[in-house]
Formats: C-alpha cells, sequence, structure tokens
C-alpha cells in the first residue's frame, strides 16, 4: 500500500496570542482552500499533532471544520509530535482502516512542551538548553567545531527564512551578529536557539487511489524510521545522536535511498549544533566534517539543506514542526516551493526529534 | 495481515495519589510478568492512553521499563484514549511498521480530562453529569425508563465488580441504596456516576507471526468501528448515540458477527443511562427495551454484559478505561476470568466512547 502527501498547508509563525484551536483551525482551513476537490466527507481520520494540555482538541478542530472522521485523536512526543502524528497517520492508511487522514499541528509560544520536568531526575535539564549546551562543547572538544562554524548554521537558516513568508523570523543576520548576540551558556548563543512560536501546519495523506482525487503530482511517504533511547548522553557519546542514526538506517533501507541522493532536507535544528550533527549521524556529512559541510552552503547560497529556515529561522511551534517540515519537502518535490525552490528535487528527508534525540523520526519523501 | 492481543494486565483501581509514571511502570511490569517469552527487545512500539498533562510520557516509561522502542508517544481523546491507542497499534502492527505494540493507559484520580472545557461554547456542561443528566430525561421521556431501571445497572455492575480484585468498589448495593444514594441532578444520583479513580492497564498487539511467541491461545482483533461527531444533543436525537451506532455498525460488518452473536461485553457506563443507550444502539436490545434486559441479567445473575463491574463497580480511570475493557475481553476469551469468567465465550466486544458520545469506538475480539 503506497501512501501520498496529497496536500498541505502552513499558518504564519509568530508570537501571537491566539487559541490553539484558532491555529488548528487555521492550518486546516488553509488546507483545504489549497486542496482541489478536497471535501469534508473525504476525510476518515484527524489527528493532531500538540504539546497543548488541552483535551480532546481532534473532536473538537473536526466540529469546528464541519469533518465527522471516524478516527480523531491528539498525539504528543514533545518536539517530534509532529512526525509521530504523520507516521500514524500513514498507519491509518496502509493498515486500511482509512483512506484519506488530516494531520494538523499547532503550538502556541507558551507551550508546556518546552520544559522537560522529567530530566530533573537526570539532573538540572529542565531547559533543553542544558543539553544542547553538553552537545556543543562535546562537538567542539571532539572536531575542533568553532563558534564560527556554529554561527554559519544560523547564518544560512535565517537567510533561508527570508523567502518563506509564513517564517517568524524577518532578520537576516551576519556570522559577527550570531557570535555576538546575547551569551546563555558557556558555549551557546541567542541566536544558536530556535525560537518557540504560535504556529501551525496540515498534512493530508491518502492512500493511492484517493490522492489521485487531489493532486497530479503526489509525493510518496518512501521511508519511515523511528527510534526512542534513552537520552542520548547516558551513551558516553554526546557526539553522535543515536536515535537520529538509527532512524535514518531504517528510512533510508526501507526507501531504497543513499545519503548523497538526498537533494533537500529538513533538518531538527532545534539549537545550531543539532544540525551539525544531524548532518553527521545521517550520513549527509562525514563525522567531523559538517561545519565545513554548512559553511559551504552558505557560501554559494545553497538552500538544500533547512530551505525554508528550519527551526531556528522559520520559528518552532513544538507540535507543528514535524508538519511543517513535511510539508516543505512536499512543495519541493511538487516543484511548488517559489522563490526557495530547490531545482529538480525527487528525493527528500524529514528528520525530527525530541529532547536531546531521545527520540527521533526520519522520514524519506520521492515525487 | 490478522492482529491479536498476546498479553494483558491491569493495576489496582484506587484513590492512591501516585504519580502517572508510576501507574505507566506498574500496568507495564505486571504485563512483562505474566506474559512468557516477552522481552523488552521484543517491544516496537510503546503507546501511552492518558489525560495527564505531563509530557513524552511514552519515552519516560520506556525508559523506565528498559525498552527501546522504534515508536512512542502519547495519545489523548477523553474517555475513549484507551480504545484509540488500541486501534492506533493495530494499525503500526498492520502496517508492517511494528511486529509487537504494547499499549498502556493510566491516569489519576484529579485528571484533567474530568472537565470538558470546551463544552462551555454549548452551555454549561463542563462536568459530564449535565450531559448525562440530559439523555437520562431523554430516555426517561422516550422510553418510561424510571430511576429503578437505572437502579439496576449500577447494581448490576457493582455486583460484578466484587469478583474483580483490582476493581476500585468493594461493596455491593441494593437497587434501593442506589435510588437512595445522593441527589446530583435531577435524574442522576451519585450510583449512577463512574468513579474517577487511579489506574492502569496494558495490552500487547502482536502480529499474527510474532503473537505466537507469547501465548497458546490469541484473541483476534477481527472489528474496528469509530465515529466521530458534533455532540449527540445538536441532532435531535437524545436518546442515539449516533457516533456508537455508527461505530458499531462497522465493528460489526467488519467481523462478521450479528449482535446476538457476543457472548461477552464491554460498556462504557459512564452513566447508568449511558450502559442502556449503548445496548439499544448496538443492537444487543431493542430500542426502549435495554432496561428490562439489564433487569433480567440482574435477576438471572448474568455477568456476561460488565463483567469485571463496568466503570460504575470497576473505576474510570479515564486513559486506562479503553484498555482495562480490551484486556478483560481478552481474559474471558482466554477463559481465564477466574470466578466472573463467562463459560466458552468466544466473541466479545468492546465499546468506548468520549464526551457525550462526541467519539466512539467498537471492537470486536474473536478467540
Amino acid at each position: 500500500m503506497k501512501v501520498a502527501v496529497a496536500g498541505y498547508s502552513t499558518t504564519k509563525f509568530s508570537l501571537d496570542d491566539i487559541p490553539v484551536e484558532s491555529v488548528l483551525l487555521s492550518a486546516a482551513v488553509r488546507l483545504f482552500q489549497s486542496t482541489p476537490n478536497l471535501g469534508q466527507k473525504d476525510v476518515d481520520a484527524v489527528l493532531v499533532s500538540t504539546n497543548e494540555n488541552k483535551k480532546y482538541l481532534a473532536a473538537i478542530v473536526s466540529e469546528l471544520a464541519g469533518i465527522s472522521p471516524k478516527i480523531s485523536h491528539s498525539i504528543e512526543s514533545l518536539c517530534n509530535s509532529g512526525t509521530n502524528s504523520l507516521v500514524s497517520a500513514y498507519s491509518h492508511i496502509a493498515s486500511g482502516l482509512a483512506d484519506v487522514a488530516l494531520v494538523i499541528g499547532a503550538e502556541r509560544f507558551d507551550s508546556p512542551g518546552q520544559v522537560l520536568e522529567w530530566d530533573m531526575t537526570r539532573g538540572e535539564y529542565t531547559h533543553p538548553v542544558f543539553w544542547a549546551s553538553m552537545f556543543t562543547k562535546a562537538h567542539k572538544r571532539m572536531f575542533g567545531t568553532t563558534d564560527e562554524d556554529l554561527a554559519y548554521v544560523s547564518a544560512k537558516n535565517h537567510r533561508n527564512a527570508q523567502d518563506n513568508p509564513d517564517a517568524y523570523s524577518p532578520k537576516k543576520y551576519t556570522v559577527d551578529e550570531i557570535m555576538n548576540s546575547k551569551r546563555l551558556t558557556d558555549d551557546l548563543r541567542l541566536l544558536d536557539c530556535s525560537r518557540p512560536c504560535t504556529g501551525g501546519a496540515a498534512v493530508l495523506l491518502a492512500s493511492e487511489s484517493a490522492a489521485k482525487r487531489f493532486t497530479d503530482s503526489p509525493v510518496w511517504i518512501s521511508g519511515i524510521g523511528q527510534r526512542t533511547t534513552s537520552a542520548s548522553f547516558a551513551k558516553n557519546s554526546l557526539t553522535t545522536l543515536e536515535s537520529t542514526q538509527d532512524a535514518a538506517l531504517q528510512a533510508l533501507s526501507m526507501a531504497g535511498v543513499t545519503p548523497s541522493q538526498i537533494d533537500v532536507a529538513e533538518i531538527h535544528d532545534a539549537f545550531s549544533v543539532c544540525e551539525l550533527m544531524v548532518l553527521e549521524d545521517i550520513g549527509i556529512a562525514k563525522k567531523g566534517t559538517a561545519s565545513k559541510y554548512v559553511s559551504d552552503l552558505y557560501n554559494t547560497e545553497n538552500k538544500m539543506i533547512n530551505p525554508r529556515g528550519g527551526l531556528i529561522g522559520a520559528g518552532h511551534p513544538l507540535g507543528a514542526t514535524g508538519v511543517a517540515q513535511v510539508a516543505e519537502i512536499a512543495r519541493h518535490l511538487q516543484n511548488n516551493a517559489g522563490s526557495r525552490q530547490i531545482p529538480g528535487a525527487s528525493t527528500g528527508l524529514v528528520q525530527n526529534m525530541s529532547a536531546a534525540a531521545t527520540s527521533s523520526t526520519v522520514l524519506v519523501l520521492k515525487s
């Protein structure tokens, strides 16, 4: 059973103080408006990806949008709730229980998913900035990574975000500006961090036969990999994201694709060091070479990694992020990404993770 | 692809003030202890069913239990979170992404899922007792249902719960005691209501080939039905649960079973009137005859409806309820239900719903 991306949308990422129900509805409405022939009766499943505390949001947004789906519930796995929801929607279709599934991710800037309460048991890691700082120090020690190398990630992603009208950040920053932004820890500056924000995204998945009704150019979910580990820093390997490495192996193998065949990728740059680590753990760059890889992308104005600006440039509405990443790759594989289009892209990858890569998802999409 | 129940457990339902993480772990440990040959490495997916506000509980309980699953996330749909999680686990297996999935439901007595904030928009229905009261009044008007009829539901389910050592309620009540319990609304007494409590339940689902490693008598998930509607009382049919009716049609049709073939059923008796309505909407009793059907069960000491005591007798830990219902049916179909065993049961049904039947799940299980 083949499963396709048959529609997608994002809302404007912002710091707006609006109810999460409104964000969910906006993303759904935008998807319906941009997907020809899609009616409310077509939708068999509504899955909501969020870290908000509100209950039965999938039933609520269904009622608001005039949908009476068979399947409806919320899914939470912190920052990779979005891809967990999409894989679940894939399963509901591939198992035959649904033909068409609408996944909507939404979060507010003040989401309760930003505090890692449980990580108190591992020490004082309640804010993700602490594990990111540990990873950064380890990458510097192991590979000689510099503050300038890290700043290139942020400079590139902020610049890419200029072509994304839904991105939160309207500003470009130079490498120097990033290196001189507010110091948060020994190794992290403010502009090394993604910005929690209010935002939504929606993706419509459909079986092969159903997808034909909604699009002439379906994008196929060709590879799926997921892994949950205990915190990576329990393994004495602070420069490897074990769950991402494993998820990437699964997804690339299922899709029959090698890292060099990836034309465009969405990488979970919650912090600048994450983009370097993930590029290395997926195999897009060899271990210890991601810094050079990223500065080369920056200097050649190549947008293939995080074309919409990544989490650093576009903003990070937790539950929406994974959904927005898949929407972005689908745009490129349909040659529908406007001024940020990667020419001729036919194979794309999404990497989405939560809580110091406690859990990772990697997806491979093909046109 | 056939999917089996290959293991199950429940914890003691209580009013204990213990962290939800501990409840989840207890349910998982009990399942591992009672499932031969099951090791942590066998588990591909850990899905947590809960309404608690805590984040990444699936990753946390995985870490506590020594599991590194591929798939892990929380699922919420108020009171039918449990069956939504089980259907999702079914899909992950039937789609080929997982061989073995562990679903764990858990809730605390003070769960935030007990207040229906959104229903403020429909009037003052923030506590479920208000919609239950409307349903009760309508059932009385339409079918002449009496307070005594309602009390039989509660008397039967409390009595059934005496044979369930994990039930919250240790007491039997006479029909008179129930009719004279504290009045909550015009039409509802305290003992017409299920009791929110602390409790957990776990169910292991497995593909046909994997299930053989863990049990000689797998129970098959043979029928699945789900539907989400706007609140039933928007439809001018206060005596029909539209979502349950539709979900039952789907599930019975998928399983090739008629209502008269059901040997044992778990019915979501959040309030006494719900058991009457659901029996009628599934077709186990004809419209307007469920009161007599239930009092006959009571008078003949027939436990086939809600043998573990239902939500009224066993208690209602929201996220655990649907999981515990499936565990109960599996016990009977394996002839493993001890003193409450329904002799020779080979076909069972689970009905689980949320928020005035805004969403319903019906499952048919076969030995």
